[in-house]
């Protein structure tokens, strides 16, 4: 795989020239929107799911483009095609204004070790709200910066903590809690609709799993009252937490474990 | 004027080639800062004070950069000269990350009708907070949907309602209001320190007018609390409010008017 091209406006060109002039407003106010897609074995997974979120945001923060959801699967398949792409993380990106611009680009697929799975990952929290939190916008400073801080302390993810004491979702993850058979996740009005969420809130009613649409508190997590605590994203599946800032979590993530799996395995049927 | 070209990193080029690729993380995440800076006779007005600012919104959101202030000084001077530039308003943009980034590019300069000083201008209000509202970053999608809002309703600038019901500054502006001779504006923590501001409060000094770094409240400018209101910039100096939403306000704006001419004075001073 040689990433060397890129989509621009439907345009197969060279991933050098996949660029925007730094002088064109909407680029300078960060009104864009983008989706994050994994490719394996050469298919787009969730890929109508994907482009329905994508018009979604743009609708959501009043972007007008001309892009048709027929043309952008065109165009991934031609890029699959043309740089012939087994695995990878494809990127959409749409930017406003009176010359809107499409950008699909792709790299590496993110994976992580197995360890991540079965040991769990230590999260920090940081404290802050997305603007527009049902819409995935470019304006990602406070993502970046969360991330950041987290990655200072060694951690590898950042939740990001409301100023009333919630835990809504992290920097490029949804967040969940369990309480024995109960699973709490903030509302679709408060986080990200997540595509991976979407499915374990599925999963959940199949294996008779309470959903409780109230993020958990980060007092709560002190206290003890969740047992088990996870992070979803497509390129996670389900993942879980085994700290959280110093808030030690024990156990087997069973329950993560099992919807990690049924998510990968609902990948599968997508393909 | 041609505005034929730009600063990239140091170098003169053709401003369509002040480009950068979409598939820079920095890019994505809109890690960057920038400033916008009035070019008047050939000069950049109160140059030190933006590039320090500059420097200090890069500190805030640990930007770091190899970027001098001699640099970006000689760069400025580069770009004025090559394109025998006589007035603008010229942006400089550092985008962060391992490859870090300087732009500096121009537009012509931003002016106004006389009119919208004599007569004031309608002004809406939208609610929302800017993230780190000390530094000058590129997380703009606020201030952009806020703008859009306010001008689709026929304002000019759009004032920014936090949670508690005070104003603290504008889309592009800061905001301040009158209480006969007192000046009320938002506190160095809650809003950018617009250089135009720093003016400002230096000239109620010599004035004797007695500034409360305490932001208006909408519902007191609707309690008819405030008997004049405006906002300033580089390019506005300060312009007077005559519409907040419904709430009008009659007057001759004497004050901020006086405090406008004090500015372009201060502004030939530095020439």
């Amino acid at each position: 795989m040689f990433k060397e091209h890129a989509i621009m406006n439907g345009e197969i060109v060279k991933v050098a020239d996949a660029v925007v002039n730094v002088t064109y407003r909407e680029v300078q106010f960060s009104f864009s929107v983008y989706e994050s897609i994994s490719i394996v074995k050469g298919r787009a997974i969730f890929l109508e799911d994907h482009i329905t979120r994508l018009f979604n945001s743009c609708v959501g923060i009043r972007l007008r483009h001309p892009f048709r959801r027929s043309e952008i699967k065109k165009s991934i398949i031609d890029l699959i095609n043309v740089d012939e792409i087994e695995s990878a993380t494809m990127r959409i990106l749409i930017i406003g204004g009176e010359s809107s611009k499409l950008f699909i680009t792709y790299t590496d697929k993110l994976t992580y070790p197995n360890s991540y799975y079965t040991e769990g990952v230590f999260a920090t929290t940081y404290e802050g709200e997305r603007l527009f939190p049902k819409y995935k916008t470019s304006n990602l400073l406070l993502s970046y910066i969360a991330l950041e801080d987290a990655k200072s302390k060694g951690a590898f993810e950042s939740i990001l903590l409301n100023g009333d004491g919630f835990l809504l979702e992290g920097t490029r993850t949804n967040f969940y809690g369990f309480q024995n058979n109960k699973l709490f996740t903030a509302n679709n009005e408060e986080a990200l609709e997540g595509i991976t969420r979407t499915r374990i809130l599925e999963a959940c009613k199949d294996l008779n799993i309470e959903v409780i649409m109230r993020a958990p508190m980060l007092k709560e997590i002190r206290q003890g009252k969740f047992d088990e605590i996870f992070i979803s994203s497509t390129s996670m599946a389900a993942m879980p937490i085994n700290r959280l800032d110093d808030t030690e979590l024990y156990g087997d993530f069973s329950r993560t474990i099992s919807l990690m799996k049924i998510i990968r395995e609902k990948e599968s049927f997508d393909r």
